[in-house]
């Protein structure tokens, strides 16, 4: 079988999969997001900083995906989350497919939030629907303002992007009119967030964001999850 | 035919064709280097660096890997490099097909270094083998030192790691002792150079490197390549 056939068939067989989730997501009212950026960028700060902020206010469950190891995992267990790991063992996204293995530990009941980290990887994980509601991809300021054009499917798939790093701006060249510039080519309403994850700067804006884009946020009633028990896979 | 099946045929000719390159490069005494790092690592700053330096004692000709548009050859086209530009129009990451295309634009007579800056990416560049001698890994400071922990094969396949961006040291997290103690584990004996593209710190370090790995450089006579004409592909 050719090779773009092929690649055309599993995209197909994810995307159905996919949409079963989505189904699901929907059905017990639960927010899904897949965070994705280049590595290296704040992935995994942004979600230590959003499980930190929300974990009394909402169920949140945290899906990590890495090629190897659960560095990532340990550092949100830390931060008060629950977590499970996945590993591509070599492959340079996630997939529908991976995902399922690790649905089944989550309880759909007690969730409001499912936040999917994505393998660091501007290009692969953008092909591969989740099943998740938004896109939220990271850029960090030392990366450069070049990254749209260069890599635009990822930029073309994102709903909100987060420019994280903001402290180091006045050590990096990062100028942010030509960023705008390159991006009305490519994504034109792309909503912009701009953070630290070290400072903090910014986090709010993003805190505002996730609690507009969680519709049930205003319908439930605080959760008192303090003595919630962490998971690790 | 299964994937993975599928995946090792292509990689085998792959495989093949790089081979070819090899023999080729070898018989006409060009030392080829391949430059990967993730998005934004500075492999372009590198490679305009390194061509302003050598240009005028070396023959050196650049080709581009990037998934679209042609800014990093237009930088290194600035720098007074000889360049041409494969789009992979989507694909993660370049392969021995990619460089067959271009390899005609190369006056082989004329080489001494052929530089490739691969697709940024941390994962699949790594898997296909491009009949070069080096792989150049670089690693900005702002990237963190758990990259290796994470993306093992990259950093198992470099024959020297460069990390860049030492600049931003006062400003970023990077416990370089943290790094080598997770590089023992993957690549014991990889050389490291520290860099600041921007600064040029240590840079004289890489160019010694360079000129250490390219054999014919003591038997060549300096080139007068002040006139030479810059291509574009």
């Amino acid at each position: 079988m050719p090779r773009i056939q092929l690649l055309n068939r599993v995209l197909a067989s994810n995307d159905a999969l996919a949409e079963e989730f989505r189904k699901q997501f929907d059905k017990e009212k639960i927010t899904a997001i897949n965070v994705m950026s280049a590595p290296g960028s704040g992935k995994t700060a942004l979600i230590e900083k959003t499980v930190a902020h929300f974990k009394d206010k909402l169920g949140i469950f945290v899906i990590e995906g890495d090629i190897k190891g659960d560095l990532d995992a340990k550092r949100v267990l830390k931060a008060g989350g629950k977590v499970t790991q996945i590993n591509t063992d070599g492959a340079c996204h996630l997939d529908a497919f991976m995902l399922s293995r690790v649905l089944n530990k989550v309880d759909y009941k007690k969730l409001d939030l499912l936040i999917v980290e994505n393998v660091g990887n501007l290009v692969c994980p953008a092909e591969f629907n989740l099943g998740t509601h938004y896109n939220v991809m990271l850029l960090s300021t030392p990366e450069g303002v070049d990254k749209p054009t260069k890599y635009p499917l990822m930029f073309s798939k994102a709903d909100l992007l987060i420019i994280n790093k903001i402290d180091l701006m006045p050590y990096v060249d990062f100028d942010f009119k030509a960023l705008e510039k390159s991006l009305k080519l490519i994504r034109p309403s792309l909503e912009i967030i701009k953070v630290s994850c070290k400072t903090g700067e910014g986090l709010s804006d993003w805190y505002r964001w996730l609690t507009d884009h969680i519709p049930q946020t205003a319908r439930r009633k605080p959760r008192n999850s303090g003595k919630r028990k962490a998971h690790s896979g």
